[in-house]
């Protein structure tokens, strides 16, 4: 029975609850002692069952005690809860694959940091949370806040000519987040066709995500319409407008036979629009969103491209027809995009400063690519380099005249500090006919003061035999 | 044969393309029609034959042309290329379900928007952008940036005594997102227990993620090890700290169990600790995550809760042994959660502002439960409404004496403008022996001064026959 004398200023049950806590953490009450029922404590102590029955509560409630049905309480074994064993606390850091720095970048992605618009981004963030409105604190509803949806589907009608409504647009943290959501959508039952050459995560996501993925080769015009159907295809993960790194742009019959396939039930297209905003010369052909009238094409694009990998934001386009049965199936899920992110996207996008941000990358990819080109005209790799696809998006490609396999030039160039990305590594596995020596060139990351000694270097690597 | 006379100033190429290109358009060049070789269109024009090979190249990319192999080009059939049919944008604007608005909320999240530290998030954001690194630009790597993993480290280590290392954290957009994750590492050939009654949400995204989910029910100690066995459970999700919406903390014992019980090859742990920064009073027990000796438990946890749900970023700490398997499985992912955010939240842990804003909270919450319980003890409710699970999260229980059904009841309060929701709505389908008439109040939400309205109008509701 306890003896303890409890302090009614401390008040009773709290201190009851200490005693028999310190009792139990001094071993003075051992693991499955019984205690005294709560009426015989209560008498016992002189005080009422309810302070009895509520410092019992506490104790059981953080496992101190445990209570059996008609029995009564008992002390918990507390040996369990000893700090963490030394074993479990690995003594050398957790190893992870190192990432290789390089002097000079031709494969990257990313962008040049002064390009991206802080202190407007800033401002529009400050002004965002000023505001301090209730509804940046609630959850944003599953497909993204409105403000945003309706700056994203003016932004589409005025550069892609696409007439979308609001609701039609979800918006996530990133593309690859939202193949995932189209996955879980469509079904891993579904065979999702990638286009080979291609971005090898795409494949990875879909794999990764328990659906088939298949690659299918491409022609000039673009995706295979038979390769589709000799595949078992039941969706298309397609760039229409520029396919990376091939730079084929689908031809319009090759769109058009493609929504015909995609008519069937149960068929799909996932238009992948990615750096349609960097297209540097020629006017692009209308998106196979805007041709659809069944209902079958899933839009997907990025701001992450377009504006930096600091802007987590993309968003997919839903046929109308489909947004119901999306939310049924899919809206229980919170958005992934902070709310103020997205207000402070759509301002950016409303009051303009998106469409300027654009128009100035454009001029200044453009600038860099010519530079990297001249410079290479310059170089003696002109001798054993064709230029190819250098129109669209923010690569292109540099077929070499050369002997060296691949694999080899690229280890020579990683150890010269220099990283570069041949086409033959965006072929699928068991690709036949994979075209070797052609370099795909990302220019996004190359600082324009580095292009001579970059372009020297790479020079004497593929050179120096 | 082509008859254009091109301007050399304009440059030959352009004139060629811009002539080509208004004939297709103007229906001059029809579809299928075989364009001249660019021998002969070089020799008839008077122009090089690579000028008609880089006209013909652009028309092609662009899709007004195409090719085939030893044939030559042919103008494509651009009617496809015609405006979106009327058909493909819907009159009225796509339907999607209401949400209710209610006066008074007893059943939602989301916290208050003057409790959220704006400016000085605001301050940091700033800060950040203001160092405009380039690391901002880059994607963070897969897990997030080191210095929020270390901040989260030191952050664990302060409030929940775990020890664990940067390359063990991996940040994400949301714990959903975080699951569907673990999914994808787990596998989907696994069964995924979670608790019940639970937050319906959690099986949802197991379900939507492909892989197959049971409900095992709790007892006083947590959930049931013999339940969990005997529903062949290889993952079990739990939230050992205090379960929602019953409130039950698992015992040490319990704790111990199933440990042992997830010892066995292929078995997991996921312990999600959401809320255990708002424990009303106590001392929690130690996580899984640091007794785990066996590299069992993944723990997940949530800035949403904790700070706003404008920040989006939950993490999740893998067992050290886990992490090089991960990350060869799941590495080729980029992070959802932006760069710069992850830089901002690693500043407000680092420099303390965490911490104040937790404990700010904390009494916050405190007051706010207080005045609701002593407004509803002193409310006719007093006579047939018994607290229950009141010192942890940010709910209490709430157990009517009343005979109207759950539904009807919440039926009747959501027509007089009033939130609320019972536990019966959390037990999983199939279950059986659901308790009725027990309502799960969120107080996080609720406004200080609307209190005694809001408790006002419950009262009315639920005692009103």
């Amino acid at each position: 029975m306890f003896t303890y004398i409890l302090d009614a200023n401390k008040g009773l049950c709290r201190d009851l609850y200490d005693c028999i806590k310190r009792d139990i953490l001094a071993g003075n009450l051992s693991a499955g002692q019984k205690l005294p029922s709560k009426r015989a404590a209560a008498k016992n102590l002189g005080v009422s069952v309810m302070t009895v029955e509520n410092a019992y509560a506490a104790l059981q409630s953080e496992g101190y005690l445990y209570s059996l049905p008609k029995k009564g309480f008992y002390v918990s074994d507390i040996s369990v809860l000893a700090p963490p064993a030394a074993a479990a606390v690995p003594a050398a850091p957790v190893a992870l694959p190192a990432k290789p720095a390089y002097r000079y970048d031709f494969a990257a992605g990313g962008i040049i940091a002064e390009n991206f618009p802080f202190s407007i981004w800033a401002k529009l963030m400050r002004a965002t949370f000023r505001r301090a409105e209730e509804n940046l604190l609630l959850p944003p509803p599953a497909g993204g806040v409105r403000a945003l949806q309706e700056a994203i589907c003016s932004h589409l009608q005025q550069f892609r000519n696409m007439r979308v409504q609001p609701e039609q647009v979800v918006i996530g943290a990133g593309t690859e987040y939202l193949y995932s959501l189209i996955v879980q959508f469509l079904g891993r039952d579904k065979v999702y066709a990638v286009q080979n050459p291609g971005y090898p995560k795409i494949a990875k996501i879909y794999e990764s995500n328990g659906a088939r993925c298949v690659a299918v080769a491409e022609d000039s015009a673009g995706i295979s319409t038979a390769g589709l159907l000799a595949a078992g295809a039941d969706v298309a993960h397609v760039s229409p407008a520029h396919h990376f790194p091939s730079g084929t742009v689908m031809s319009a019959q090759r769109r058009h036979e493609l929504l015909n396939l995609a008519a069937k039930e149960g068929r799909y297209i996932i238009e992948d629009d990615y750096d349609s905003e960097f297209r540097l010369a020629g006017k692009p052909l209308p998106t196979l969103q805007s041709l659809d009238s069944a209902g079958k094409v899933i839009y997907v694009n990025t701001f992450t491209k377009s504006l930096s990998p600091t802007i987590r934001i993309s968003y997919m386009v839903l046929p109308a027809s489909m947004v119901p049965r999306f939310y049924k199936a899919l809206g229980f899920y919170a958005c992934t995009v902070a709310a103020a992110e997205q207000y402070t996207l759509a301002a950016f996008i409303a009051e303009g400063y998106f469409e300027k941000h654009i128009n100035r990358m454009r001029n200044y990819y453009k600038k860099i690519r010519n530079s990297l080109l001249s410079e290479i005209a310059r170089s003696p790799l002109a001798g054993i380099a064709a230029v190819a696809e250098e129109e669209a998006g923010l690569h292109f490609l540099l077929k070499l005249d050369t002997k060296q396999d691949d694999a080899a030039l690229k280890k020579k160039a990683a150890k010269a500090g220099i990283h570069i990305s041949f086409l033959s590594e965006y072929y699928l596995p068991g690709s036949t006919q994979i075209p070797q020596h052609t370099l795909v060139v990302n220019y996004a990351a190359l600082p324009q003061e580095d292009i001579p000694a970059a372009v020297k270097a790479l020079s004497k690597v593929i050179l120096d035999k």
